[in-house]
């Protein structure tokens, strides 16, 4: 098994996804970044060439222009998003920690999200919404990671295995006992999940030029699941993703967003933190302050929005914040702005244009028109230098004084607090549409544009030995921003530091990231980053905390678990396995054997194991039935009777494994939940039960619970009749004539359902989980918390001390208590800080 | 209970833990640096005052002085090691390792560990051996950590909660029913933990002026125990001590090895990384075989070093190593250094001088002894910025190119190669001595000198197109030896990279430390790093890695637990529980219920619960008896007869909670399994058994394993009669007359041992975890290592399908487990790459 110098041939694949996953992670992210920069440019000339052409003033004209150039991307973005990729709306951060947490997003990480993620954010950024495109780089990161996983490594190295070719007859040839072996997939759900974390990485890496704040931002954020392995994953992805996007991208030292701090000749010294602490420590305030409140904004704006289902109106919503995001732009560039001369550098950057006139002269600018309409990362850029004077070179450092002389200063201080207060709230109606988009670029710039009002207002009032620099107060300000948003901590810290290539400002970055995310964390509405509250609003998404909250302290397992629980007999009747299939949605029944009256309790239910939904399915659609003690039905039986015969045993067991691996059913865990698989496997409604024969009505008899509602929200899945591996070919000589599927009308031929005997049965002993992990009901709720959250669980038995079952634990009922619990308890729950 | 806004007032406390903790660790650290500094330049200035004074060449005049210098400085280092802290020797990291896996490490965290600690490295790097403080300031952190934690703040918030003043008064209110509840510690151990790491963080920022790089080294490297807290504590905890140490110690922008790297006018670009890739690759080669050569030799030298406890041996042994160093040190100065005249800026640095002139005349310097002898940092420095000119400003830039002329250089490519190849051989005979010092320090100085030669070499042999920068060589060089040596990741590239203050040298280390790492790991000695090694040669540190080792992969937890478990009935006997505790050293007993014949296999034990020694040990010193029915014995009784009175529950509670957090008794974990611990609770060993009867030979009989070997390895404890919460005094009305201590002659008096009645019982129910954890025994072994180290357990109870005990897994046994597969399964498995 081992080949390449000790290396397995899985390694050396593993190896090559991670590789493979920075280098398109960082060609995706220097695509995105070019492309924007070049289609905002291309606006900004045609603005200028409509306006030289005659009409050099029409406001009018160009507004015009504004939207008619706006709104057909935007509506293109949302189409493909509410038609195409739902998946893809938003800025995606959120949903990838759900799905490294456990959760499982239909289409998350599909190519098909992938493409309309990276065009909508290209669509949205140049657009000129309040939306950035790094957010979305973790998302894409994660796509890439995810498709490059499911390719089939596995030919690739190892010779001895082989590709599951056609699932129909290899299903035939299993049925008849001469089966080979299932290749098992090369990786397991644990690396899919380690793959996507070095994705997300690798996203952030490439968007900001940062490789270790990439690898601190999936370790803080996203991954729920930390291990040393991980920490290497994230590691070389996010390296090459970097390495990639420098060498492609023109500007060297890449990142999408690579801002540059710097001071004037003097710079920020020792003295000049210490003197200037208490206004960096306000600016730091101020900064949380204006993140929490984007926040409280956001959250608000999120309850007259239209829901994901509503096409039509999703489309006029984004072009109605198209209209408002335009307008409020030309206002302010028109009643706000001022016209500046254009320095030297603007002019002449080969070829690249800097700087919108708009309603200003030849030779100047309107400095609000150029915040809001130019490359928002040369925007940035030149905010965090503006401690630095205009024309460089030209003019001496003194010349920098003279900044309250509006035209030494490339924004003014009008401008800039314009510029602060007015992106928040452009920034909230643009993040809950239908478009990819994320938050960390205007929270940036909202940063920049008050930090470094601040700074200039400074200036202007202390005297020259203070040595303001609006630039350090800009950079200062962003990172505080950042916090008040976000509550990261270190995370943020590392990729400002990186982004800004500027360590000298250590500190005052250090500063500002604890002191917002502490000031944030005060406000009432402020507990939750924005991370936080899109999970929160995620219908269907359980997001379990790695530390179980405060509020559960005085609970036990005993309170947290739900009872009534569904359970199966080791051999049970292929009937009730039918209809506990088709009526409930879970996807793991513990295995208990009831011993009667041995106790003086009457009957009791010992547990014996676990068993996953995506087993018992597996069993049905291989016919793998048996008699009510347990012998085998099928062709094979009389070759050993004492059970199933361990070759295809084994064949069945690759198969449970790779269950969710398949081709085409990679993305559909959720269908296995759905009553229209088991039509598909030939066990149709029809003879299961009167009540449930439409398939999708719910049935509380019998003690099951009734069904919940679709948890994927607007999210919609292909017909099941398109999926070819739920169209199953009848075994040779399986005892169960199945009903045929007729992939016409979508519909079991219900003439071809054939009632099944009563006393099938399936024998669950050899594929059950022979040892779930079971919990005592007197242990604390805060520890089974913990259990399950750290080791990943999706079912916890709970057991009394006579190991018989009571209880189950699964994350909606961890979630379930957690919000209940928490009515009853505000307050310091959410802290974070020691 | 909520104070200040919110917060508890132990929040506040744990809080100002982390502050104080930050601003003390980078006092010690300004104070190490600060130290070794001025000792240094006064040892130059001392042999440059000998050598004017009239004998200007006599080598054997300097040699006999470095003697007299280094060796007195060392043998002090040594004894204060020996006779009074001998936790204190070595490096400390992988101790502290140990203690946050979950090791008791006696003495690791004491005062006069951090007092020795802190004296013995500023000996040890003044002397002249290659060891380094950065290390040791890791410790030094945690020692701060864990005194600062044991500061009683429960009393400056609290003013409900009354501290435990005098234990005996309590004990004898307690067990006549009238005390009040005892004061829980305002901290757990899980708090003390974090308390730790963050000290570790702490201890690397500030060493390294690398807050960050301290927050994850001590993620990576330290902790075993994850959460986003511990990740808070650790930022503010390094923050703080980088910003102190900034503000204390002289030079900005500190940490104790602030070397920077610079560049030529011509800066490094994007082509020039990639022409010379192949280079760079080269260098970081070599570099991890260098680390991994220095790893193999110092694991070679442990076979034939004094061990711990001989005194003698190792005050010889330091004496010997301090000899052969110094005349190493010489010996490569007279004929392999060349003398170089002293550029400017040496001279004139405002009193601090640098450069060791030796057998050269004045106005050069011998550049061999120089790196020997001078401050390190200063010389690492130097090397890291050998692509610029000698004598900036003065001449031009071209100068650099003459770089062959050997008065261009600072360093010779001789003189380089004979530090990169002696440093390593001179580093592994310090570094096992009994003295403080890490291996940082050296590491870096080999990596850089190696680099240094490269880059010369190359210098000499391409066009000057190429751009060759010998200062960039040697950062890629010390990279690639650390990731050789240390074989950590993204710790080590960030603290390089903050260390450096030079982010434009990203791809550069993370490249050297990426290739260093694997190549390192294909070597057959390579597979562990210094700190593995480390652990391995702990006698009795039991290292639980946080991944399961492959070679558990075909084992089940049946196979793993340890069978014939110690138990304890519900109700157990006074005699035996006296007996086990004895007998063996197991610090958690299984508590079952034998139902005689219920089922067929005979009698059956149901496991109820788990009781700790230290529950055991509070409850016979609170001579809480009852009698075989649960009906308590002392005079309470008569009050509740339906067993142990609530309130009297809550104060025994309390009393088992806090048993190792009392005053004094902190550091004394491992006493509480020794048997003399019964002797002073007045349960001496003549009453139990005649064989055991001088308390230390261990009995095999009834099912009793033999009690292990002293795990301590060379490291005393006081006896016992220094614990004076181990003297009892007698409790009111208590029925069993205990034996008195007496302090004298160390010995309980035998004559008063009186022999208790047969009938007197322990009631374990009230006190034991009603809950523990079990698993089946079925579960696989990588499952049950899974649990077991993600949640920190101690004791894992494994049971059959009817909750029978039938084994029990401790660290020991997943410990000797691992060990017995892997000697058959040698392979991939320490390897940590993707």
């Amino acid at each position: 098994r081992k080949h390449f110098y000790g290396y397995t041939g899985r390694t050396v694949a593993k190896f090559l996804v991670v590789v493979f996953l920075g280098i398109f992670t960082g060609l995706l992210a220097a695509g995105l970044s070019t492309a924007d920069e070049k289609l905002i440019t291309a606006k900004l000339s045609l603005i200028e060439s409509l306006q030289d052409n005659g009409l050099p003033f029409s406001g009018w004209q160009t507004f015009g222009f504004h939207l008619a150039w706006s709104i057909p991307l935007l509506v293109a973005a949302c189409c493909l998003v509410q038609f195409y990729a739902p998946a893809a709306a938003g800025g995606g951060v959120s949903l990838v920690m759900a799905y490294l947490n456990g959760n499982d997003v239909p289409d998350l990480l599909r190519g098909r999200t992938l493409i309309v993620k990276w065009l909508g954010t290209m669509c949205g950024v140049t657009a000129g919404l309040s939306l950035g495109p790094e957010a979305p780089m973790v998302h894409i990161g994660a796509c890439v990671a995810s498709l490059l996983a499911f390719l089939d490594f596995g030919t690739l190295f190892s010779t001895k295995t082989k590709r599951e070719e056609k699932l129909g007859q290899l299903d035939s040839a299993q049925s008849t006992g001469e089966g080979e072996a299932i290749a098992e997939p090369w990786h397991s759900d644990a690396d899919h999940r380690e793959f996507v974390s070095a994705g997300a990485a690798a996203g952030i890496a490439a968007a900001f030029g940062a490789p270790i704040g990439g690898v601190l931002f999936s370790l803080e954020e996203a991954c729920s699941h930390w291990s040393r392995r991980v920490l290497w994953r994230c590691f070389l992805a996010a390296a090459v993703a970097t390495f990639t996007l420098a060498q492609v991208h023109p500007r060297w030292q890449g990142g999408m967003l690579s801002f540059e701090a710097r001071t004037r000749d003097r710079a920020m010294e020792n003295f000049d933190w210490a003197v200037q602490l208490a206004f960096f420590v306000a600016v730091s305030v101020s900064g949380g302050l204006l993140g929490a409140a984007f926040n409280v904004m956001r959250r608000c704006l999120w309850r007259v929005r239209a829901s994901r289902s509503q096409n039509g109106l999703r489309i006029l919503e984004v072009i109605g914040v198209a209209l408002v995001t335009v307008s409020a732009i030309f206002l302010m560039s028109y009643h706000l702005g001022r016209c500046i001369r254009v320095p030297k550098q603007w002019q002449d950057e080969d070829g690249v244009k800097y700087g919108a006139r708009l309603n200003c002269p030849m030779g100047q600018y309107n400095d609000v028109a150029t915040v809001f309409m130019s490359v928002p990362a040369e925007t940035i850029k030149r905010m965090f230098s503006l401690s630095v004077s205009v024309d460089e070179g030209s003019e001496g450092p003194e010349d920098f004084w003279a900044c309250s002389d509006v035209n030494a200063c490339r924004f003014t201080p009008r401008s800039l607090s314009t510029i602060a207060f007015s992106t928040p709230v452009l920034m909230a109606l643009a993040s809950g549409l239908s478009i990819p988009g994320g938050l960390f670029m205007p929270s940036i710039m909202t940063g920049a544009a008050f930090g470094g009002m601040v700074g200039m207002h400074l200036i202007q009032v202390l005297p020259s030995w203070w040595n303001i620099q609006p630039g350090v107060y800009a950079l200062v300000a962003s990172s505080a921003m950042l916090g008040g948003v976000f509550r990261s901590a270190i995370s943020l810290v590392v990729i400002v530091v990186e982004g800004t290539s500027g360590i000298d400002f250590l500190f005052g970055i250090i500063l500002a990231v604890v002191v917002a995310n502490w000031v944030a964390g005060q406000l009432p509405g402020g507990k939750e980053g924005a991370y936080a509250s899109e999970l929160q609003r995620e219908g269907g998404v359980t997001f379990l905390r790695p530390e179980a909250p405060h509020s559960l302290r005085q609970l036990s397992a005993g309170d947290l678990m739900a009872v009534d629980v569904v359970t199966f007999q080791p051999i049970e009747s292929l009937d009730r396995v039918v209809e506990v299939l088709r009526k409930t949605h879970h996807n793991g029944f513990p295995v208990v054997s009831q011993q009667a009256g041995e106790g003086s309790q009457g009957r009791r239910e010992r547990l014996e194991g676990l068993v996953l939904r995506s087993q018992l399915l597996v069993l049905l659609q291989s016919r793998a039935v048996c008699d009510g003690r347990g012998q085998p039905l099928d062709n094979t039986s009389h070759l050993q009777p004492e059970g199933i015969p361990s070759q295809r045993r084994a064949s069945l067991d690759a198969r449970m494994r790779s269950f969710f691996t398949r081709p085409r059913f990679r993305y559909r865990r959720s269908l296995a939940s759905k009553p229209e698989v088991l039509d598909a496997l030939g066990y149709p409604a029809a003879h299961t039960a009167r009540s449930s024969a439409d398939g999708s009505s719910c049935a509380t008899e019998d003690g099951i619970p009734p069904c919940q509602e679709d948890l994927r929200g607007g999210f919609t899945h292909p017909p099941l009749e398109r999926i070819p591996e739920l169209r199953l070919q009848l075994g040779n000589g399986t005892p169960i004539p199945a009903a045929t599927f007729s992939a016409r009308d979508g519909h079991v031929n219900r003439d071809d359902a054939v009632v099944l005997p009563r006393d099938l049965s399936l024998d669950l002993r050899p594929f059950m989980n022979q040892a779930p992990l079971a919990i005592r009901q007197e242990t604390s709720a805060p520890r089974a918390h913990q259990i399950f959250a750290t080791l990943g669980l999706r079912h916890l038995c709970v057991t009394d001390h006579q190991n018989q079952l009571v209880g189950l634990i699964t994350r909606k009922d961890l979630i379930r208590v957690e919000k209940q619990a928490s009515r009853g308890h505000k307050g310091a729950a959410a802290l974070a800080l020691p």
